[in-house]
């Protein structure tokens, strides 16, 4: 190896992720750690169909090359989807992705200069933060309640920090706090990012999951200024082994992530954009995701009501409306790292992901994210059981 | 639109590709401009099986998430298939890519800072530039001959660059020119870049189709230094709208390349994978890449054969020995693309790509790439005999 590469390898850092996604792999570890959609709920028999067709009856389009913004017909049926949810757009203002984590990188690129800052709710996606960080930039942290992001501090933060550039976003049931930014907060954003001249990036992967209450407008439906690039993902009601999300923002930005896809990646697979598109065509996508609400309702009160039961008072969590996870609090100076190799891991088979990795700046350690869309309900019952009880015995609860 | 975006945008240029893209896109033209490889040689019956295998069979695995490396089997096949060119190598020193396009792209942004130089061949892959621009290099052509390179020149440059960082090079059947570079230089190049203490990055998505004479050996099998990175594809044996390569690499390499992956767009679709591994195990690859050769042998010598009848004698073309394009030199002094938009295109309905694009530095006007892979036999003659008779005609030759 080069020992001028040697050198400069020192500044990739290892993920979390990565790790976390290794320890899941143990079958005698309760995994509540990753954000992995409940595979009983793909829906196999339909995409069966769909790429049987798209490569017997349409392989010599669906395999070959194609454009790097995306099949024109799937373009145009994710705008009309848009168009229901207030949104009404254009095929030209989509762009087709290698999942949503390919809009952050891409968007970070387009827009992120080193040093230039990025707003984020405090804490925040890590997946988000590990594509923002090769722009380099500095990050701050807008902490959040029920309602989401403080406006109060996010309007600080925009009036002393003139390199803002970007106020990054995941407004319903957001990952990792399971918290959705309420109505009011939603129209301040869009006020503020007008009047400080800031890009706004609405990240939505959970978006169509909502257990309960009303689905709230996206902050791009209350775009006035096409300072909004919306980010929406099939991962998480079709099946993230597809690797299709999209970007909706106006033509021109549009134009210009499309151009920095066909340097990163040439195009998203044509095949796989056909499925989707055949899927939109033939099935009831949105009977569908009924189902899949409802089995995730299910599980996450199943969750919350053992956590309820099982876990000392001191231990707070968040109750999510939709999306994949929950948010516990401990008391401060309580460390869920230490906890989960010390005790959880070995005593009670119990893997959840130490909140400090969430932070973009000051890492808090007396959290974590407990995710139950993946795990069988008896598992959820058993691990939050066991947990609940380690915790009363070892803090004395 | 944010007026910082505004101008920041100024700064991503659009790209000629795309445009052909659309060019192509009109049935009444004779395209030999995209190297798209022929949708009738792809396996479909092949592809619609394993697609369904996957999906059927092992849907919860194939459809959910998996991780940034690629999944362990079809990393252990793409291994015993390198082993097989020379390159023995564990599963571990392989990343799978989303096409050989995104190892351009992650090896460029592990390597390369702004200002740091990146050597390729003159002209060089489109493809390649477009990947490596982002991150701000400069660049220095080394010209070739019938052998590739000419190592004299790279060594100059070597000598008087000390921030050369990386060999970009295509050394089979190169795109754009077809040329081949010979085994001489290949061991040279090594030489250089061990004396140098210089990355190279090989870069193969042609090497399988070889029409004659005998395979030469990959750089990476001459690597004793760890410093050749190996980028190769399924795009050009199995389809490009599968969007599955790979990078060959010392395992703490693709460590990095892996967390850089993470980064762009966490994996690269599961299920296709799936897909490719299972058809790596149940069919005969090496037959279907055997009926390519065939084909593609014979659309080249009737290209050539064409081109040799109808065009005028200062026209100089390449003669592949594998790969998709022949290369064609004009006179000095005329040029390509002013051609093609003033008689090409209108008089014969012919496009092919102007070759000014493919020069990293100073344009060269007078060459063109065309492709014989994609047009059926009759398109390849009738295209190139109107093309070579308005040569003729308005070359006076």
């Amino acid at each position: 190896m080069s020992t001028r590469l040697a050198s400069r390898m020192n500044h990739v850092k290892p993920s979390a992720i990565r790790e976390l996604l290794m320890l899941g792999a143990d079958p005698a570890i309760m995994a509540f750690g990753g954000g992995y959609p409940d595979a009983s709920l793909f829906p196999l028999e339909g995409l069966d169909a769909v790429f049987h067709a798209a490569i017997a009856e349409h392989g010599r389009e669906s395999l070959q090359y194609s454009v790097p913004t995306g099949l024109p017909r799937l373009r145009a049926q994710v705008a009309a989807r848009m168009a229901l949810d207030g949104v009404p757009c254009g095929a030209e203002e989509v762009l087709i992705l290698q999942g949503g984590q390919q809009g952050l990188d891409l968007v970070a690129k387009l827009l992120v200069d080193k040093d230039d800052v990025i707003i984020t709710e405090n804490p925040t996606f890590l997946g988000a933060l590990i594509a923002f960080n090769p722009c380099e930039p500095r990050y701050a942290g807008v902490p959040m309640d029920a309602e989401g992001m403080d406006m109060a501090v996010l309007e600080d933060v925009l009036r002393r920090e003139p390199r803002a550039r970007l106020i990054y976003t995941v407004p319903d049931f957001q990952n990792p706090t399971g918290v959705t930014m309420s109505l009011a907060r939603r129209r301040r954003l869009i006020e503020l990012a007008n009047q400080f001249d800031v890009m706004v990036l609405e990240d939505t992967p959970y978006r169509e999951l909502r257990y309960e209450g009303e689905t709230l407008p996206t902050l791009k439906s209350m775009d006035t200024e096409g300072r909004v690039i919306f980010l929406g993902s099939f991962s998480k009601i079709l099946a993230p082994g597809l690797r299709v999300g999209w970007a909706v923002a106006p033509a021109e930005i549009i134009g210009h992530l499309a151009l920095l896809k066909l340097a990163a990646d040439t195009q998203c697979s044509t095949l796989n954009m056909a499925a989707v598109s055949l899927f939109l065509d033939r099935y009831d996508v949105d009977a569908h995701i009924a189902t899949i609400r409802a089995t995730y309702r299910r599980k996450k009160n199943l969750m919350l009501d053992t956590i309820r039961r099982h876990f000392p008072q001191e231990v707070s969590c968040t109750d999510p409306a939709g999306g994949m996870f929950i948010w516990l609090t401990f008391p401060a100076g309580f460390d869920t790292a230490r906890f989960m190799s010390e005790h959880a891991l070995p005593e009670a088979r119990v893997a959840y992901v130490p909140g400090a990795t969430f932070f973009p700046t000051v890492q808090e350690a007396n959290h974590a994210r407990v995710s139950y869309s993946s795990p069988p309900d008896e598992v959820i019952v058993r691990g939050m059981t066991a947990l609940g009880r380690l915790l009363r015995l070892r803090m004395g609860g």
